[in-house]
């Protein structure tokens, strides 16, 4: 196999373009050796999976340096891929859309900038990590609690931009996220919302500004490049309560998603409930071949030997309290009033003084919904076996209400028994919506299986679009495809963000195919 | 006084536009009557001041009206001012920022589309007005709440655009804006988040999409058209408390802001607070010559006679609590807790069953923090006299501090007394900042202090940004210098935000000017 390049270089072309990278960011900040490249493919391609390959990756640490790069890439009409940590493994890892493109990866930029106890927020760098924050927050022994996703080694800007989601009260991170500093494909510097004003004071404390607010433009998107970022926190709590609810009837899903909705929406529970199903749940702490070794999707009695066990059922839910202590008390009260009427519920709850918490909790689920960063669920994708497993995401985003759920479930489950896949979801339920995360795992050693569960996963978007659910982010190998399904007007809203941008990034070098938006010249017609 | 016209036309081809704009939207639907005309003038500018006079208002009842309206608009160039209802008074009402330019009034645009109360969502058109969306939430007999800002006869989208702000749990309306249907300039129309999939699921409850999320492109903004919006709302409280806290001394409102953030902080008041000073408390409920009839700012005595009546104070504070009884019980109990360390302060607590509210509440203070509209905090406007009183919005937002709300207290008032007005104030609080919203009223009847009035205003905008303090939103005489404050990179968010309005709007009919946003061609160089 030869040298893979840019589509729009000739090998000396391109040597040009390196050297000049190099000399101003430094050669040891300009990858191009085969073997060290390998790091950055999607990390559960198969070697002959080429379709993603970089040429290059970039790793400057200073927003001049970016600038000097792009002045760069739009003299040789380079295609830059960026990514902030670039371990979004089931989305692609840090590969870049573009065969050929070169990875701009923000890794070094990692301070921390600021950390503010007074009104609990953080100021980051793209490369600034779920752990760098949390051991920014502890160095300076501020009382301030921070939310994680399941997998805390991502970038907190990085994670936050793909509209990903944490479980403390701050776990929306895109809501939780206040004042931006991006790098437009000029080299431009803009500031957003208060931030536009020099010398501001609210730029982390106010989410907008006077006029139009640009923050969520730079999420998924390839409009920009985000190199400073407000994230709010929370409180240290003086309680913190961590649940855990376990159902024994597949139906009771509906019920659970019934139950929980109102204790949402009348904040009762504040953070995000996650509801797993028994593989989902099984698959944090075991492997499949301690329930069962046939090959096709996982049959119903396997299914219900996991539940049966301790700890476990056909649902399991998990969702915390913070706070003072009687409010804790009285919420929740509430919450076990409510799911004793499903029948065989049963409620665990934990309790921590929230100015003393262990540095390391035990149980997993008890430890991320601290916001203390670990990759113990890592675990779960090894649930076909073998040392590295593989996962996919298919996400769609449907009302909370037991109906969707269990049409939602259907739809997923039998989607994936149609390729002999297992079917495990993890439910993230906002007070008026859930997103369903399947994770599409296999066995990375297993070609054939490997590529049932991409197989498995594009045919899901379309099926799940026929039924009016879309994802709400998407892996590298079938963005085009999700985003097809938006189709509304003609794809008016892919119309509007291909005018802008053309408008912004005129020779398309800022992440082309990101998310399915295309610069001119690229776009499949 | 001659006839206006926009700029673009002669008086003949103006009258051919509007000919065919007759033909499209009905000749009862173009306003051009000079007397008609005067209502959508700003309100409290005198007949003389003439910049922002409109030469024709056009009220479509549709999409497809208003498509035919752009069309004819880009035909001849013609400068459209679009508003909701347009009675936004203390920032210009409807006039438009462009003499002769012509309103795109949605007034028509007025259904209810959905009131879903297991999602706690409506859908509305820009001409529903709060009053008319509680009427159809009360209709529907649905046990939900919705928020209102202190008065009612707004339109629900104009407020969430304008980035209002009301006083239930849904009090934020950008925050609880989920999903818009918007018409560019073009007349595309698109559909932002997940209505961008045609039959989705998901438009009003999950609020972003897939790739970038462009809702807040079109909050105080000219970039498009909102002609449809989902706004979230929240179940019908089973108990609804609002407080109402009195302190005795000018230096208590520095401990009020440092008291009242923890407790926004960890989610114990969960709305937004507001905090007054003595003479906006007053103005809901007497003039000022009821207590002073000087010319020159009210001196301290007087002040101080204010503080001193039943139920008033230097500063009062009001809040509430919704929710399940014995959460509220202990939510109470800790605010009370919280407020006793300030020495004087009184906290007087209300109780109504929320199932069975009053339809008219006698306090406009606690009938507004139900979410119930009202015009009765008018009477605010009436402070010097007359009939009907005026009013101009100054409103920088800061960090939620004792430190900073003392600075911006001292410089606003500082800065009327100097222009002989007096200090009316209005904080709203959030859990990082707060919004400084200072009442400068004045007697529509005295043109002199009138001017004063805009004097002091647009004085206080260049003072307050020395100090880091931005205008969250923007009165049509002082866009253009508000926004000149943004003054980050060389107003790179201005930049930036022109280059998406030549992209989407090449003719610039659409709002030219608002928040300061000019079209080409019509840039103040």
């Amino acid at each position: 196999m030869g040298r893979v390049l840019p589509a729009s270089l000739s090998e000396s072309q391109f040597e040009r373009a390196l050297g000049q990278l190099a000399g101003e960011i430094g050669a040891a900040h300009v990858i191009t050796d085969p073997a060290k490249l390998r790091e950055w493919r999607d990390p559960f391609a198969f070697a002959s999976w080429d379709a993603f390959e970089a040429s290059a990756v970039l790793q400057p640490k200073s927003v001049e340096e970016i600038q000097a790069i792009l002045r760069i890439a739009n003299e040789h009409k380079i295609p830059l891929w960026t990514s902030s940590q670039g371990r979004n493994n089931g989305y692609g890892g840090a590969a870049p859309r573009v065969k050929g493109g070169v990875i701009l990866n923000l890794r070094r930029m990692n301070r921390v900038l600021e950390v503010n106890e007074e009104c609990a927020y953080a100021v980051v760098e793209p490369g600034v990590s779920f752990f760098d924050l949390y051991e920014a927050i502890k160095k300076e022994g501020a009382k301030l609690w921070m939310s994680v996703p399941d997998l805390g080694w991502g970038s907190v800007i990085g994670n936050t931009l793909d509209h990903g989601l944490g479980y403390t009260t701050t776990g929306n991170h895109p809501d939780s996220q206040c004042g931006m500093e991006v790098v437009l494909a000029s080299g431009d510097v803009l500031r957003t919302g208060m931030g536009a004003m020099g010398d501001s004071k609210a730029w982390h404390v106010y989410k907008r500004g006077l006029g139009p607010s640009a923050d969520g433009l730079f999420m998924q998107s390839n409009f920009g490049i985000v190199t400073k970022m407000g994230v709010w926190l929370s409180p240290q709590p003086e309680r913190y309560s961590p649940c855990w609810l376990t159902t024994r009837n597949e139906s009771d899903l509906a019920k659970i998603v019934d139950t929980v909705r109102p204790l949402l929406l009348e904040r009762v529970i504040q953070n995000h409930p996650m509801i797993l199903n028994a593989v989902c749940a099984a698959s944090a702490l075991s492997s499949r071949k301690d329930w069962h070794t046939g090959e096709s999707a996982l049959p119903e009695a396997a299914i219900d030997k996991i539940a049966s066990q301790p700890g476990l059922g056909r649902w399991v839910s998990r969702f915390a309290f913070y706070g003072r202590d009687k409010l804790v008390e009285q919420q929740i009260a509430q919450a076990r009033e409510a799911f004793a009427r499903i029948a065989g519920a049963e409620l665990t709850v934990s309790d921590f003084d929230g100015a003393n918490l262990p540095a390391k909790l035990e149980n997993p689920n008890e430890q991320v919904q601290a916001g203390i960063p670990s990759i113990d669920f890592n675990q779960m994708t090894k649930w076909y076996g073998g040392e590295e497993g593989g996962h996919i995401g298919f996400s769609p985003a449907a009302p909370l209400t037991g109906a969707h759920a269990r049409k939602v479930r259907d739809l997923v489950s039998a989607g994936l028994a149609k390729f002999g896949l297992d079917y495990s979801a993890a439910i993230i339920c906002q007070p008026r919506c859930f997103l369903h995360i399947c994770l599409v795992v296999f066995d990375t050693k297993d070609e054939a299986q490997t590529k049932r569960a991409y197989d498995a996963s594009k045919a899901l978007v379309v099926e799940a679009a026929k039924h009016g659910y879309g994802e709400y982010r998407a892996h590298l190998d079938f963005m085009d495809l999700a985003l097809e399904q938006y189709d509304f007007n003609n794809h008016a809203l892919r119309r509007f963000n291909e005018r802008i941008k053309d408008a912004l990034d005129p020779n398309g070098i800022l992440s082309p195919g990101k998310q399915g938006i295309w610069p001119k010249g690229m776009r499949p017609s």
